[in-house]
C-alpha cells in the first residue's frame, strides 16, 4: 500500500491513525499542498485521482480517496483490531460523531477555504482566525455536548479507540495550532490526550511525518535563553 | 421511525431518498431551520439531539444524526436493496465520491455557512453566490472527472442506485437553486435525470413534503400569459 499524504493534513492525519492502529504498513509519498501551487493540482497527480486531495490509499490496483471512506475500507479488508462496535446503532453512532467532524468542522476550516477568504474575499488574518475559530467553538461545543455530562470512558465511545477518536484528535491538533480556547470542552481534552498517548496516535502526528517541516533546531550557543525560538 | 426533516435540507434529502429506495416509512416530523431562528436550536430539540442539525432519524430508542451515519446504519439493518456494492473496493469508490460531496461541497454552501458570510462579513448577495458557485463548479468538475470520461452505466455506479446518487442528485438541485452552469457536466446531468424519473427518488424531492413551502399557485384568470409567475 501506498499512502499520499502531506503532514499538516488532517484527513491524511486520520488514515496514519487507522493504519497505525490495525498495525498496517503504507509506504509514505508526500504530496506538498503549498509547494509551486499545490503538488496535488498537478496533471500528474490529477490523472489517476481526479478530486486532486489527499490522502489517497494506493492498494494494489485500488486507488482510493476520502479519509473516512479509505478507514472504512481498511476496517473491512483487515477487521482486526475493529475501528467501529458491532451493534449498528453504536455504529451510526461512532460514525455520527466522525461525520459531524468531516462534515460541520474540518470542510470550513481546510486549506482552500482558508485562502479562498484571504485572495477572493480580502479578510484580514484576523478577521480569517475569526472564522476559523467560530467554526471551531460551534463545533467542538456540539461535540462535548454529544458525549453527555460526566462521561465516562476513556475514548469517545467505550475502552479503546475508535473512528470518532481517530477524528478527534486531528480536530483537536487543529485547533491547538490556531489557539482557540478549549477549556469549555474538558471531556474532548481529556480523550485527546488519552489517545495521544497511544504509539499508533504520536506515531500518525503532522510533525513525526516525513515531510514535516520544523524550525529548524537552536544554533550552538543559542536556546538557552529563549532568545532563540522561531 | 421518524425522520426529523426539513423540506429543503439536501441531508435530509438523501436520507429520504435512501428510505424510498429501501422501501421504509418513517414519520415525517418538519423542523423548520428558519422560523423563529431555527427550530433546531431550540432547547427542546437540543436536549436529545445535541448536533442542532437535521436530518435526525429516531429509530425506537435510538436517536442518530448525520445523513450518512443514517444512511449507512439503515443498510446495515435493512440491507435489501443494497445501496452499496458488496466488493470493499467498490464500496470504497461508492463511499469516496458521495463523502466527496458531502465534506467537500455541500458544507461550504449550507445555510448557517452562507448566513455568516452574509451576516458576519457583510457578504452582498452578489459575491455570496459567487463563493457558492465557485464550490459547486470545483466539485462538480472533480465529480465528473472522477466517473471517467465515456462513463457508460446508467447510475454513478452500476446498474441501480448507490449512496453516490443518493448523494448526488440534493446537490444537483442545490446547483439548479442557485442557477450554476450544468453544461460542463454532461454525466452528471444524466444520471441526475436517470434518478429523478425513478419514484424514490421524485417522492423524495423538496417540493413534495409536506413542509414545502411553494410559491402559491395563480389566481383565476391568471397565469395563461406568464405574467402571474412569481
Amino acid at each position: 500500500m501506498r499512502l499520499f499524504s502531506y503532514w499538516r493534513s488532517s484527513a491524511a492525519y486520520r488514515v496514519r491513525i487507522a493504519l497505525n492502529l490495525k498495525g498496517l504498513v503504507a509506504e509514505y509519498v508526500p504530496v506538498h499542498l503549498l509547494r509551486d501551487g499545490g503538488e496535488h493540482l498537478r496533471p500528474e497527480f490529477r490523472e489517476t485521482r481526479p478530486q486532486g486531495l489527499v490522502p489517497v490509499l494506493e492498494d494494489g490496483q485500488a486507488v482510493l480517496g476520502q479519509s473516512l471512506a479509505i478507514i472504512e475500507y481498511l476496517e473491512e479488508v483487515h477487521p482486526q483490531p475493529p475501528l467501529l462496535p458491532s451493534d449498528p446503532v453504536e455504529r451510526a453512532r461512532v460514525r455520527g460523531f466522525a461525520q459531524y467532524i468531516a462534515c460541520e468542522i474540518h470542510p470550513l476550516n481546510n486549506l482552500r477555504v482558508l485562502r479562498y477568504l484571504e485572495r477572493e474575499l480580502n479578510l484580514s488574518d484576523e478577521r480569517r482566525d475569526e472564522w476559523y475559530r467560530h467554526w471551531i467553538a460551534q463545533g467542538l461545543a456540539a461535540l462535548e455536548a454529544s458525549l453527555g455530562a460526566g462521561h465516562a470512558t476513556e475514548f469517545c465511545f467505550g475502552a479503546r479507540p475508535t473512528l470518532a477518536d481517530i477524528c478527534l484528535v486531528p480536530q483537536m491538533a487543529n485547533a491547538r495550532r490556531f489557539r482557540c480556547e478549549l477549556s469549555g470542552y474538558p471531556t474532548l481534552v481529556r480523550i485527546d490526550e488519552a489517545c495521544r498517548a497511544l504509539p499508533a496516535f504520536a506515531e500518525a502526528a503532522p510533525e513525526r511525518q516525513p515531510d514535516a517541516e520544523l524550525p529548524p533546531p537552536p544554533a550552538v550557543g543559542e536556546g538557552q535563553d529563549g532568545g532563540a525560538e522561531r
